[in-house]
């Protein structure tokens, strides 16, 4: 009981396993990609270099040891997932990507013995993939979950779905879907949500267009999906009824600092480019990384890795203590999206012409990270959650003096 | 001889017809390109475009009136082009697009009455495209012009050439080439350049691959081009032999400043979409538009517009008063080129989902506005440039007390 | 009728002749107050300062020609205080700092001809000073002008006003007062001000304490002013009853830019004093003005001084054309605020352990330029009216669809 | 062996017990010199309030327990230095202020037996202050080590120092300094230094003037110091000859993270008195606290000071574990010192014209707080520290491919 941040020498091993063989295996995969990374190389790809990754023991970090995982808490996956991220394939690869690895967290901690069975191994094997089936578009659930109009009625042994959703990242070729809809109350209302397990074939499910985005790595793509009179047994309930948004803040923090660690290492493999490359070319009658310009985009790149890395393991470290972690999660995703991106954008600077073209992976990296100050609440939804916080324990405070 | 900013009623005119051209014909044709904006739609679209700009009155509006244009000076362009930028198209279908723009400027300047018949009357006209070809890979010429590797070499009757450009904008397709090629000196020297004028089809030119970049909106690509022993007539010496850079200052300042004014009409529309967007959509029991973190972002993006417009103003007068503006251009240019990718930035945090998804133009357009702070000239050698200025003259100063 | 940028020759002699006189007569005497330029040199200082610069021939550039000033219009002003304002005592010396210079342009524009006798003629003369009291302690008027709570009640033969202001710029040694009161309506109502002249003698007038504030150049400081039963004839109704806020407005804009054009001659002088200072300084085996990353800071200044004065020029021809240009004015205002702190700041960064001492003026500057972000609208109310007018026009359009 | 965040629980105590001292006893202390923070009280009120602290058991947490201190490591000073450092007075109270605090580092570390009984105990229990004199005018030196120009030269016995020293914190009333001197070589050289302990009476020791400064509480001030001839026995050799700037980087690292926890706890009291401030106060409709543009600057508040806690933890650690941690206390004095400043400043605009008077403590706090990015290494030196690093890494590694 005192600070220490030396991982344990079982994760030090898997984090170098893991960095050897993102870069040796995954990297060369991406790199074939070019121009073409549209769903990561979609499921043949995903389902080889999966085998690959179990061959080379780093599959599955965060899943439970007994469905094949390594079993890490939040604090130990963060050096790994960033490891795994340095390739844009490497999520895939490892089987940590979103959606899916918030999904096993989910369902690690919240679905029934049947339910873990039927959805979770399958899942946490890369047997299949999943979605989580919650964004609406406009007026329905963004960033407010207030608003959302998917409905679930009840029926005879289980429920009916109807509603219309998008940007449900992973939607094609998802074996099932975790469905955010309302059992209660009405738009509006901050309650009376439900989680249902879905299984993709189940007949009134439609999964609409991929949603073009600034982002293409994304297996199974942002689509829309459709909710037609689909019918769900009550045993897909995952958890209680109307206990949908509780649910949904188990699998929110980890899922917000499991995408920093990921984009994070994605940051550091542009950082790592582009400081390759101005420690070789010349300007200007210099090697261009001993130019003060540079050394400045050289340096506060490397403040915002160590800042980011910094918050990740104090939030990490709070959600293994059992909270919440909401306010250092927020903190942590707010910097980190930030900063992810002012990194890449610092390493398209440092290129050049190549910065902005194919012939180096920045200008992909660039467009990849952008959508992150967007995805898992935008900036501004954070800020003004951690704003209300403090002003309002301020509010109190002064009201009790 | 007092300050005016008033536009004579004329070039009002002309401001308000490509203002309806560009949103009344222009875009709803871009809007038919969503998702493959690359080359603009190509030459049969754009010899479409131009003649119905033709029709409209609104054609070359900076080429000289004997040549079809309407002859506008710097001062006059900034608001007629920012009108045509509005659309990613608009340009093109104006004829005002980079680099045929510069070209015209560069020819109607520098070009014998000869050379004006053969090149500068049909690129004026649109009836040829054209490219300027001086960039080269490292270690060749870039930001550093005294790294010039092409060579002429002075053969009877004129000049061959050899060498390797790339990052040629508008080069597949065009008609002829204004080549930059070293005539005495070597990579290091700051003189010997001199200008050629090279038709497309002279044996010996091959043009190469497209460099896939961000931005895909030029028509004609960013390609590499190979010069192998390509034959030019003495009579195509553009200016005098070993005065290129003299002559590239004459097109740099003026492009650099056409650039700003139709890159910030792109901002500008990415700008009205968002604001139309916040103005319409809820959400935290408010109009999106009326909260406070929102408007910071609206403010922040009329101020960046209206800076940017203002240094164009003082920018092109200069150019106008007949002064090279090396100072006065790259101020504008460096701070415009920043200024309009925040602007379209914050257009994307406005509009969330939708902002990063080609549901709105806004992630086109910060992938076409990303690359201008490295094009004409990265950000950190105007930065460069501008402080060798200040700080040379206050060591002058030193010295002279 | 078409775009022009130059200053008139007897302007181009004035702004020539009041450099000369800031720099070769005013620093020598700012220079000699260091570690104490409260107050300015106080009144004694003043008086001396402005017959040199009545002799000098560049005092009062903005007053009218019949109260002995150079009647020149906004957009002349703005090079002309840019040069007095090169010192912090220069305004003071030529009669053109805040609140004077706003006071006589607003008795110019409003006052009856009596009044203008009485109070500008004097004022304007420097024969007193004068200051605007309209400021009050929360919860009363601040940025939200709703909320006037001094009073002006209706006695026979005038009014008698009670209330409470602070934040009043000069009002110790201030010969009267112009007095913003409510004569109707109450805290929350946005009409019902009236404007009173008021002598400093008035029975019932009392100044308070000093506000100690960042800033301390400001002659008669930053004063609590109390008004107990102050009576003000009806002749010295400023305008009309109840249009005090109208009459505000004529005040608001010019005062606002002409407070931009003062700081941004403080900011040129911290920036000039930065770059003198790494032109000559060495470390690192280079001068310091030659390193990446001090050259970075000086071409950001440049840009940033280059930026806020191309923005005075578009708002002062507005203003100058009769619009109240509200817009304008917030937005350079804004930025000009914000700039002209980072110029000065950048300066004491340049200048290290010196620039954050008294031995050279950096740490002073950047003292009085700090509150500039908060007077005068602070950047925040400023943003707010920018963006409600962008997404007010927004919802409108929407609306006329 | 796993990542833990948590104090020992009788480091959780003394945080506890910091807390309460600095709040209930040295901030009421601190408020009564309002205006006139100018030495932090003197020596006077430093004896009384030190002895409160030892009566409260919070005296000395850095210093060796056998010296009368709590011998915390740097991790567990992180927290403890914060709560002291809530007030500017709180570092001298508890005998944890520069440069004490570094002298008895560094005393603890490298002094002899001898030396840590005449030197370092009486600076444990506050007997005396010292001073740390290493910095001298251009061109000695300053952010460059080797511009060293003060000499010691050997003498029978001992050593004689002739120099000229600045911005020597403490050095006004200072009962000894630690002298850094070239023993060997000359300026350009970067060995050759020396630290010597020389008591303040030494004959040919005089203190010069008070270079005044925007910070204003640092007791003794930052003075000048002439070193004329003065005789330093060798046993007050600290170290060994010519090994100075090994001995001066054992203080460097701990110092530069010891000035970030004590200016953490001064920036969190400005964004707590801030934030109480917005949450009572009331504008445009609302408690200004909830309106966005002021939970914006809440929220940056809120990720700035939670980020630089965080890199704190990362350098301490690092130092801890016994390494230089040359990257990662450069990292976090950096981001640290530049994030402190936008803390502070976020608070001025948050409290409008309150925010620049001596009313808050705001304004007071921000003059404090700038220098830090200037002293203990300016940001531009050690962001060319990092970067340095970095492309020297990437130049070692593409010459080992």
């Amino acid at each position: 009981m005192a600070i220490d941040l030396e991982y344990d020498p079982h994760v030090v091993t898997l984090i170098e396993k893991t960095r050897a063989f993102t870069r040796d295996y995954v990297l060369p995969i991406e790199d074939k990609f070019v121009g073409n990374v549209a769903d990561a190389g979609g499921d043949t790809c995903r389902v080889e270099m999966q085998a690959a990754a179990k061959d080379a023991g780093v599959f599955a970090p965060h899943a439970p040891v007994e469905y094949g995982g390594h079993g890490l808490n939040m604090s130990d996956r963060a050096p790994v997932f960033e490891e795994a991220g340095y390739s844009l394939f490497g999520p895939i690869a490892l089987n940590l990507g979103a959606p899916d690895e918030g999904n096993v967290h989910l369902l690690a901690h919240v679905a029934s013995a049947a339910q873990k069975e039927q959805f979770l191994a399958p899942l946490a094997h890369g047997d299949v993939r999943s979605a989580f089936a919650m964004t609406e578009p406009a007026p329905g659930v963004g960033s407010d979950p207030s608003a959302l109009m998917t409905t679930a009625t009840k029926v005879d042994g289980g429920w009916k779905i109807d509603g219309h959703k998008w940007f449900i990242t992973g939607a094609d070729g998802a074996g099932f879907f975790i469905v955010m809809a309302r059992t209660s109350g009405k738009p509006g209302d901050r309650g009376g949500a439900t989680m249902f397990l879905a299984p993709a074939d189940t007949p009134g499910i439609r999964v609409g267009r991929h949603i073009t985005t600034l982002d293409k790595a994304m297996i199974g793509g942002h689509c829309e999906v459709f909710f037609e009179g689909a019918f769900v047994p009550d045993e897909n309930v995952l958890g209680a009824v109307d206990e949908g948004f509780t649910y949904a803040q188990v699998r929110l923090g980890p899922a917000r600092m499991t995408h920093v660690m990921r984009w994070l290492g994605a940051a550091r493999r542009g950082h790592d480019i582009a400081v390759a490359q101005v420690a070789k070319r010349e300007g200007f009658g210099s090697v261009l990384g001993d130019l003060g310009m540079i050394q400045k985009m050289v340096a506060d790149n490397e403040i915002d890795i160590a800042a980011t890395r910094a918050l990740l393991v104090q939030a990490c470290w709070a959600l293994d203590q059992g909270s919440k972690a909401g306010n250092e999660t927020s903190i942590a995703k707010t910097f980190a999206a930030e900063a992810i991106f002012r990194i890449v954008d610092r390493g398209i600077q440092m290129c050049g012409g190549m910065g902005v073209s194919d012939d180096l992976p920045l200008a992909r990296l660039s467009r990849e990270v952008r959508p992150f100050r967007v995805y898992d609440g935008p900036s501004e939804v954070h800020r003004w959650a951690i704003a209300k916080r403090a002003v309002g324990a301020a509010k109190r405070a002064a009201r009790d003096e």
